[in-house]
């Protein structure tokens, strides 16, 4: 058995100069990332937290590990007894804790490269009172502790076609620059990977399920440089990047180049004698802003360089001169999330594919759970047989959440524009469904059970889009308490979905619709109700937009184009989950009338799989949610038949038939 | 005819030294009231602009009036072509047009005692950029030219008794003395009119529409402090006074007082000897916060002054040393929010005697519109005969916007503890209903019509309770676009009216509630949803919490106890406009479940009149909402009963028939 790293760390710590009296381990990799790779997964390594968020942090006699509500269950089961819980809007954060519980001149270490200028803004802000410093360690203490860290590997930069990309490389750096001419800045750090991947129109395989590269790009009004392994660049992409007037440059020196970026030195060899007659053309098109070309050009003497603060890290940071940096919301998080008609035409189509892939699974494991435990099925309510209950049948038979979600893969790796998986699937029966990011493991997962409740959440990255898709099924007779909850989960995710509002509503003030239904029966849920979903990029585009029951500064209202998750849950712990959700587009809506002018907005659902009418409640729903689930489901059926097989589509017939009901007419009244 | 103003004020600020670049004329009077006396109507009186929100700048040239949504159509009619409508949230803010527009260096002079604390950090923020300097003028220079302005009227203080109070001075000062000790400051500057009132609880006379009083309150560890008029203070009002430990001072040398308490010189006469004794307890109470008691006496020799940057002005902020200034919302906001036992039961019953009297105006006026207009009346759908179209009647008989709200006054005034109305009724027909806060003149004021809506917002002052009701009705034959715009609205305000939400819950959170119907035919309304209302104080209590679709930082979770209104609308410029209000008591919900053990609130409707049935479009209603009407109505009945006669009775049973349905009956599907 390992040795804690816990032990190891402390002596680190003692023997740092300055002696260190905490030191903190966040999530995030170089580019504060959600998803990490492996070898980037140090909180993981030190706490034994898998979770995709959380921070560790260690002092000499604690270890104390903040994360958010979709964790506190999966973190109570995973933290030793030498590890305490901090749940995020319970206990307070982890910089009040640090300014309240270390002492006065504490000396607070971390790596630079993984703590965001924002994070490190709002500590120095908390460390003031007692005089705390954050120390910038040079080498970061957990790589020196895990001594079988996995090695970085090298894997190809791909191209990212215009046919998929729908927007070349060209315009997104004019479109860029013209913002940067705005915001009066001679160039940008870009830090997020999933940004570097979407401007340079390249994929890569750095980070499971996202599909990108380890990367830094900077551009300026005269250059573009993208910061690589090099190896990873074939001379194919070499040539593309020239082409595209993108320097590729070695991923380390990125410090160096940002500190002759500050003092005005970073030369782009490649794009040199372009940059004049562009660096121009962008300036003539922002006039209209800056009132007066003259003044444009000169302030962009002044070198401002514009970074992100929640994505640009310290180390980055302080590089620059205080003087110089302007911080903002990168622009290309809403460039990013506002898709182009290529982009929102090959999400409908992966959706598609995925949507069957889906319902194969379906269809496969509804006549497994028959066969194998007798389970009554996806459309019947009786009691089934408990076949398995009673005869012992042979462990290769035997269902797992694990083999199961296998074979969901199998479905759809065999559909067209297939890279992998957008995240770990979670597949989760019975009280495993209500740990909210479950993610099974071979060796420990649970058996499926025709009396338990089954929670998929599950996506693929397509080529030309990624997807997400939760369903919650029972193959048995669902409780009346299931059935009502799962009904609640329902109406809210059919609220949100099918609203419409104004231009200027923010994803905060939406959020509140999926759960009101919950709440008349004081239920809930702790995580948001909705993320931006990439563009074969990564599956939670957290930024710009949320739906979310937390008020954001940086959340921008909902716009037309924009791709968004529509996912209210409910979670019992110790006895099941229930979540639904469908990925949605936002679209302009045709209304009656345009009241202020705003223009209004609805969404477009894009996912396609049944809900399971067994598990609703029909009486807890109105005439008019009825309709919706009706339609939903005719949708379904003539959107999927193209691509199911025979047997496959008599199954959906049967699932999406028409709830009847009695026509509801208050005329009479 | 009067001379316009503005020419007088453009040479007072030509002949100011420095020459004024500007004069910024708000709303407010010293206390930063919504509703003014008529005295501080001094941005009415400049701009002719008599809407209750609204700032006017004035420069060389130009004249602005900043206003928000409620107040657009009306502010259109009232400018004159000399003034320039600044539309809040579709214009730049004040501040930002003061620092692009005006010149470098500019002087922008204001009376220092009508701008907040918070409105003076903001523009000094702006004004940062061009260095404008903000002058504060010794003498107010509308009150120069203003030759004709009201005199200040002498008016008593009364004492609001403890049988309608419900808590005693001495009880609230102890509570704000312990909340002072907490924050560790030694005193707080207590400048809203209507905190003043709750505190000492006394009602006043100062201002139309709000039992206030010209006053401010300093409380300190070792005194309290009434800052007024003494020819206000009768012998017997001056005893309660003494007898609370409360020293009544004269209302001019609440500046020089200021000044004392900024240096640790101010006295309390009559509560010295009590102090000691006092202070300890309140400190002993406090201990579990602070740990310490002697930290906690330690501290507060810093004599630091607690002031709510919104109320209190910077005349009184000058006077602190920056250092001992201690900016948060005053405490007294939330305590007054949350209405004690005995406050809810008087607004309860004064909302049942005003139920009533609505009810019988209600029955009155569609008896004058039969008699007089040859309407259809109330319950019929059908065209009217339109007498009075047809027929040369009287003048005397004519029902105009102002001789029915005079009648509805009448009723109100005819029931036990009236004292008054709340707020200037709004009784509008057909267009002018599109005014949001129309107040209706008898000279100008339109007649009622058989064909049009009228909309009637109102309130009243009882001594138990403050009330404010909107009913929008028609006595003839609607339109289809009326009746689902109507349908529309009423939608909404069920919605947020059933809503049960856990504690935390904002009402920048529940505002949707109310819009998403309207929403979804591009309908929508441009003023919040929801504000507190007085136990026989402002019917506007704006703060701590609001049901608003802006977000406000200051905007704190709804909270069992308080006291909020639902008034949804829509207004159709030119045409009609529609709204429907009731007040509403936040409880706590028994609900089936309490996830996250936050517990769950609900509102309990107090206000009391039928919704029009000939004006909703039943086939628009699902069978949830009319269940809840034909229980809304069943209750209306039930409680307005005793309190109506035998015809008006008889009206009332008619109007709150149940609507039949069919019962909807899903499980058959």
């Amino acid at each position: 058995m390992m040795a804690d790293p816990l032990d190891a760390l402390r002596a680190l710590m003692a023997s740092h100069s300055p002696p260190l009296d905490a030191l903190v381990v966040p999530s995030e990799d170089n580019h504060q990332s959600e998803y990490v790779s492996t070898r980037d997964k140090r909180r993981a390594f030190v706490s034994g937290f898998t979770g995709s968020a959380g921070l560790a942090l260690i002092t000499m006699n604690e270890a104390l590990l903040w994360t958010d509500g979709r964790y506190f269950l999966q973190a109570t089961q995973q933290l030793s007894e030498r590890w305490k819980l901090m749940r995020i809007g319970e206990d307070p954060p982890v910089e009040n804790w640090m300014a309240d519980n270390l002492p006065r001149n504490a000396a607070i270490g971390t790596d630079p490269w993984c703590v965001s200028v924002e994070t490190y803004q709002r500590w120095e802000q908390a460390f003031l009172k007692k005089k705390q410093k954050l120390i910038q360690l040079s080498t970061n203490m957990v790589d020196i502790v895990w001594k079988d860290r996995p090695p970085a590997e090298i894997l190809p930069v791909d191209i990212h076609p215009p046919e998929f990309a729908g927007c070349t490389v060209a315009e997104k750096l004019k479109d860029l620059r013209a913002k940067l001419i705005r915001e009066k800045a001679y160039g940008i750090i870009i830090s997020s990977l999933d940004e570097v991947a979407w401007l340079y129109n390249v994929r890569g395989n750095d980070v499971a399920y996202c599909p990108v590269i380890h990367a830094y790009a900077v551009v300026t009004l005269d250059s573009a440089l993208f910061y690589v392994d090099k190896r990873k660049v074939s001379s194919e992409v070499l040539h593309y990047m020239l082409e595209n007037g993108i320097d590729v440059r070695d991923y380390d020196i990125v410090a160096s180049d940002v500190s002759l970026l500050a003092s005005g030195q970073l030369m782009g060899s490649s794009r040199t004698k372009l940059s004049g007659m562009e660096s121009h053309e962008a300036s003539k098109n922002s006039t209209g802003v800056l009132g007066d070309d003259r003044n444009a050009e000169e302030e962009t003497k002044h070198k401002i360089i514009w970074i992100d603060p929640f994505s640009c890290n310290l180390a980055l940071f302080s590089k620059l001169i205080p003087d110089q940096v302007f911080m903002q919301q990168s622009p290309l998080a809403l460039a990013k999330a506002i898709k182009n008609p290529v982009e929102l035409d090959g999400l409908r189509k992966a959706h598609i594919r995925d949507g069957a892939a889906v319902v194969q699974f379906l269809v496969w494991l509804d006549k497994q759970m028959q066969e194998i435990y007798g389970a009554s099925g996806y459309f019947s309510e009786r009691e089934g047989t408990h076949k398995r209950k009673h005869s012992l049948c042979s462990d290769t038979l035997k269902l797992t959440e694990v083999s199961v979600s296998d074979k969901l893969e199998g479905f759809r790796a065999k559909q067209e524009n297939f890279r992998g998986l957008s995240f770990p699937t979670i597949s989760s029966v019975g009280p495993n469904a209500a740990i909210i990011h479950y993610s099974p493991e071979a060796d420990t997962c649970s058996e499926l059970d025709a009396d338990s409740i089954y929670l998929f959440d599950s996506g693929g990255q397509y080529v030309d889009g990624t997807t997400d898709i939760t369903r919650t099924v029972h193959f048995g007779k669902p409780s009346a308490h299931e059935k009502s909850c799962y009904t609640a989960v329902l109406k809210g995710h059919i609220a949100l979905g099918r609203a419409r509002f104004p231009n200027g509503t923010t994803g905060h003030a939406l959020d509140i619709l999926a759960r009101v239904p919950l709440w008349k029966n004081g239920l809930d849920y702790r995580h948001g109700t909705g993320h931006g979903i990439g563009s074969y990029l990564n599956v939670h585009e957290g930024s710009p937009h949320l739906i979310s029951f937390r008020p954001h500064a940086r959340n921008v209202a909902i716009q037309a184009s924009m791709t968004v998750t529509d996912e209210p849950g409910y979670y019992e712990d110790g006895n099941f989950g229930i979540r639904l959700e469908n990925v949605l587009i936002v679209n302009k809506a045709k209304t009656s009338f345009n009241f202020g002018e705003k223009g209004y907005l609805e969404f477009e659902h894009i996912t396609w799989a049944p809900y399971q009418k067994k598990l609703m409640d029909l009486t807890l729903l109105t005439p008019e949610e009825i309709e919706w689930i009706n339609r939903y489901h005719s949708d379904c059926r003539e959107v999927l038949a193209p691509s199911v097989n025979e047997q496959e589509t008599e199954w959906l017939k049967k699932a999406t038939e028409p709830i009847s009901m009695i026509v509801f007419d208050n005329r009479s009244g």
